[in-house]
């Protein structure tokens, strides 16, 4: 299989990037790589080889760049580029750790939805107490979700945790602000009576304040709610660590505890951090398109490659359109 | 003033609760509390006198019952008869440590809106690293909102933190999933343009990872989001410190470590801990009607008591009501 990558977007372009790729390339020998960007840059890190070829372009979306604008203009940019070779068929995915909304808005409009999938969803797997993740959408994609996007965030995941992460009959929960049946806004209480005809494994509401125990595969939300939530765990997170911190700082006692335990608390905070599970997959599109970390390091790109390969491999986006087809006939 | 209690509600009804007025009866000689409950279990902790009544009744709404339901035909339940106290005028201001939503529905149909506020909003003081804390609003009362609403609860959390937390020119922050002007659902978009016409010190769109640092005094945010992400913070919290402890205890190395700093962290964990705030208000009733923490110690119930007071000593409610006739009137 070929994949597409962006060599120019995230933090620390290209020289991460490239490693991940260099890496992947040698664990994988199925695949071959179409990397993109600036070409003596990427060859301080890597030579073009049988399996790897370089495209060479000066043009980049920023970080800061404005997402629909900047995909119009910027014809010639990596991330543009890399999804313009999916929609030709050049490569069956696409991987950038570039700006989030530019990704979205190439997937969209370059690569394209899939027929039948009315809004695509931004999937990334969490992080749990007991290290094995669960996969959340929408995280941001569609911040004015209808019950029925929410219902084929449904599908959608769970074909993925099926397929990929090997999970049989994946529960499925639904974001929610009680675990009751009858709770929650408007979105929720219709979501809910429509997921429940489906033929997902749907263990029903989920509460926030659960969501790092693990109680279910996959956890459905719209955009805005789950934008929302990932946030406040983000900060919450680093906010005790760094109230912790000042804690262990405080005094000279305190200080010699802190040198004790300071390697177990380094593997406390990794236990919480979201680029150790690799990328987030937009979920919805004819091909996968992987947003690996804007942080990320070789490992973290490694493991966005490795994700793009397994739904390549499991033909994640073909089963997903015939889910969703057969979920439409079943429902007239 | 008169103060209405219900010494039945809460996790360690009623001897914590009476403590709790005991304590405030002995500090402010400014207050008269009725308190409704089981006469025998209430003077096991407390001698009626010049400034307390105790008034008798057997029937309480318990946790577990479904809200509305519950207030419509519990009568004469502690909490009912509270809220009824003050719509007769017999008390200026209620507190009740029990069913969340039994109490919404008591204030909203027993002691009523304020003519001219569209919905009620639960509001609590969340805490910050700062200690200092802000006002968040809606945090349940409404899952459902409007721009029209938020508007309002921007004008109600500015007034009582002007007020009661004597905040000069209040800085008053939509919650949102990005600090930008623009961004957001169609719910933010439509209220950061209405609140900005408002006469309340707008400091913009506040991101939900910044909350615990205190980056506004009051946040305003609808009922389903504000309740997701009080959750969310809770259960991030106390994952955290669950993965603390487990790591202080993986080892005698560790435990040894551990017990150096252990009071510090404990110091730690109170500064998050919600119910060292008092209560929250349910905002936009014609009186104060405060809802203490449902595990409410004496400490807990006395500062939401102090705090019942002051909203009366400085007639929020009043307040509140010329606010948002006031701006209704710039209006139109």
């Amino acid at each position: 299989m070929k994949l597409a990558v962006d060599a120019m977007g995230g933090d620390h372009a290209p020289k991460e990037i490239v490693l991940g790729v260099k890496r992947a390339l040698d664990e994988f020998d199925d695949i071959e790589v179409l990397l993109y960007g600036n070409e003596t840059q990427i060859k301080e890190w890597i030579t073009p080889g049988d399996r790897l070829t370089i495209v060479h372009t000066d043009e980049v979306i920023e970080g800061t760049d404005e997402p629909v604008r900047a995909v119009k203009r910027k014809k010639n940019a990596s991330m543009v580029l890399m999804a313009q070779a999916v929609k030709d068929g050049e490569a069956d995915a696409c991987i950038s750790a570039g700006n989030t909304g530019a990704l979205m808005t190439a997937g969209l409009f370059i690569v394209g939805r899939i027929e039948g999938i009315e809004r695509p969803a931004l999937a990334p797997t969490l992080p749990t107490l007991d290290g094995k993740g669960f996969l959340m959408l929408d995280l941001g994609a569609n911040v004015d979700a209808k019950p029925e996007h929410l219902v084929q965030y449904a599908i959608m995941g769970s074909v993925y945790a099926e397929k990929v992460r090997g999970i049989d009959r994946p529960r499925v929960g639904l974001l929610n602000i009680g675990s009751e049946d009858k709770k929650g806004n408007e979105l929720t209480k219709k979501t809910f009576q429509l997921i429940k005809e489906t033929s997902v494994n749907f263990v029903g509401n989920i509460e926030s304040r659960d969501l790092l125990n693990g109680p279910a595969d996959v956890v459905v939300t719209d955009g805005f709610t789950g934008n929302m939530v990932l946030k406040t765990i983000e900060g919450t997170a680093l906010s005790v660590f760094s109230l912790l911190k000042e804690t262990l700082t405080s005094s000279f006692k305190n200080k010699i505890a802190a040198g004790m335990i300071k390697n177990d608390l380094k593997g406390l905070k990794n236990m919480l951090d979201y680029s150790e599970y690799g990328g987030a997959g937009l979920f919805g599109l004819k091909a996968p398109v992987i947003k690996a970390h804007g942080s990320s390091n070789e490992t973290a790109f490694y493991n966005a490659m490795r994700q793009a390969r397994e739904m390549v491999r499991h033909q994640v986006a073909q089963t997903i359109k015939e889910a969703v087809i057969g979920s439409e006939e079943n429902h007239g």
